[in-house]
């Protein structure tokens, strides 16, 4: 049998979690909160289900989930997205980019993603036939050097693959990358796949630059959101995708083969929980709270606080800890002081060794508590 | 822009349902009961969601599920598929079905399908740049011809599609079907795709022939099921594929890159609630009454009644009626006596009009009653 994948193992986040719970450790490594979503969000669901709401929701996403997306999106980014054509609900982040570089990558096509990179982007590109062409980025400050972007360039490139606030290295857009962007696909055909689901949790008041602020990008944008990470509940496993109606209706012919329609009375909880803005609003503080903490608590050990402005992840560099690898020195991490992280290397095709991990924050502060003593051991 | 799937619109489910709500219609097209899923089930999802389960459940799915799912197995069809590296939890049969495909199917594979066929074969197929090799199926009986089947066979066939009982045309699989297919496939690679989502409703107890009953097939099969279809919960969007090691570990390669994992609160009710087996033996009864009484009521109607041993779809001939085909019989039956139908052509790619329609009896009896009424209009 000739495998569709043959170097694909089991990705990152299952292996360090189950590492982490075979050891009883603290797990800061998968990206994903440990306390509880709002009880009200609960209850929406109850309702819903209750409401006898159990049945498909409509291909596209329940309308008035769609409606409440276009709200938020007109009032945070000031852009227009019309439900019926330009908003579909998909079964998460994750399927939402699956779906979009199903959808748009043919044989051959070149895409472009910055390293390290989340590990769904390469695998589906590489299904589709297409071609990955890979830019490492490095730490500190993980830089794109735009100039470097310009040479991969080819007329194969079919797409640029973004993700801010950007996971794992908790780094944000800036202004100058959103204008050498704009610079760089003005007049070509080469579309922005850009992965925006961390786009409520950025800190020190900086702002996210989604692509739907600026039109000249958004116009050839597949963007990324994720409820999972507003809310809370990164189980109920509902995203969206927007984009332009030309490019959404192409999303749309894939998303409809693959999953057809996303969870019924998540999506009626969720539609009406939108309302409540507080809900996403706050969202920002409250991480950055955890991040304040995690960072301070830190900074008499002898790990190097990598800088964190937005996600749920902080970096950590251990080089003076005499280690062969990053993965192997999550290993002995587990081992040693019971905290589980994920190694950057990770994110790297060639498992680049920078000597980093990365720590997951969205935990209770009791176990943040835990992590810090743990890790001030080292 | 160039599309990956040029030919593909809206799909018929979609389009029939928009029609029936804008006409107030009652709608026996898309397949979806009308009636309460248990209330047991949702409170055991209720349950979850309090106790904390909301995020991420494993990738390959929530473990006492896949026992719950081995043991059913290994019950209904006396067949062992392990837990760890047999079973994975899908966003319904859906997204089994395309992540199936995708894992296998290279450029140039060909891959037999049987028309009428649910229509995310083809497209998933031909994304992989697979061929579809397409065999009409005639009505009323919809037999397979399987000395046909065999010229199909090339070097190329990588995979043969199967599904019963069959959507839309009610027709399962008899032994000589399983005879023929274990002999075509016999000391072959040839996988096979078997979609089994109906595989619990099932008339005048016939048994149902799940690949997994037979091991020379289940060692090349993906079988998919659906509990969507066994709990009237077609909106909660869980399914399952079952398939030896080695393909199940295939298909995980493509299962996390698509979706990750699915719904964690709907995932621990489900394996809760499958201990109660009433809930799932009790259902072919529950579904027969249905059929008679829908077959009964027609009887006496213009309409033609084909044979219908299984799933929860009543095919029609009207050819006694004149129109020009049967979509457009479909849209007038609408507007006529405000009845929502299937056409049976939008199941074939060349939209055969055979003067058939397809309805759904998934409707609690008032439904049933008042859409009986409707058709004697006719
Ligand atoms: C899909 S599981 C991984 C969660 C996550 O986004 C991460 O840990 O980076
Ligand atoms: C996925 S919507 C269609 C439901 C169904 O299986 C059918 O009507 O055939």
């Amino acid at each position: 049998f000739q495998s569709k994948l043959p170097k694909t193992g089991t990705n990152i986040f299952s292996v360090m979690s189950a590492l982490a719970q075979q050891a009883d450790a603290i797990n800061l490594s998968q990206g994903f909160p440990d306390f509880e979503c709002s009880p009200e969000l609960v209850s929406l669901v109850n309702q819903a289900m209750q409401q006898g709401h159990n049945q498909y929701a409509p291909m596209t996403g329940l309308l008035s989930l769609r409606e409440a997306i276009a709200a938020k999106t007109q009032e945070l980014y000031g852009a227009s997205y019309h439900p019926d054509n330009e908003i579909t609900v998909t079964a998460g982040g994750t399927q939402a980019i699956f779906t979009a570089i199903c959808a748009t990558i043919h044989p051959n096509d070149e895409v472009i993603i910055f390293e390290p990179a989340y590990d769904c982007y390469a695998p589906a590109i590489q299904l589709m036939g297409g071609v990955v062409k890979r830019m490492e980025l490095e730490p500190p400050d993980y830089r794109i050097n735009w100039t470097m972007v310009r040479r991969l360039i080819s007329s194969h490139t079919k797409m640029v693959i973004l993700n801010s606030p950007h996971n794992p290295t908790a780094t944000v857009l800036q202004e100058e990358d959103i204008r050498e962007l704009i610079s760089l696909t003005h007049k070509t055909d080469i579309l922005i796949l850009s992965d925006e689901v961390y786009e409520h949790i950025i800190f020190d008041g900086q702002p996210h630059r989604s692509m739907a602020r600026y039109p000249e990008l958004a116009e050839r944008s597949l963007i990324v959101a994720s409820f999972g990470k507003l809310f809370h509940i990164t189980g109920w496993k509902v995203g969206y995708c927007m984009a332009p109606a030309w490019l959404m209706n192409e999303f749309r012919k894939i998303h409809q083969f693959n999953v057809f329609s996303v969870n019924t009375p998540m999506q009626y909880a969720l539609a009406d929980f939108l309302q409540v803005k507080e809900a996403y609003l706050g969202l920002a503080d409250f991480y950055q709270q955890k991040r304040d903490y995690f960072r301070s608590g830190l900074e008499s050990s002898r790990f190097e606080l990598l800088p964190c402005a937005g996600a749920y992840f902080q970096s950590v560099k251990f080089n003076h800890i005499s280690e062969d690898n990053d993965l192997l020195f999550a290993k002995t991490l587990i081992d040693r002081v019971g905290v589980a992280a994920v190694p950057n290397s990770a994110f790297y095709s060639k498992k680049t060794d920078f000597g980093i991990l990365r720590f997951c924050f969205a935990k209770k502060q009791e176990t943040l508590t835990k992590a810090v003593e743990q890790l001030l051991k080292v």
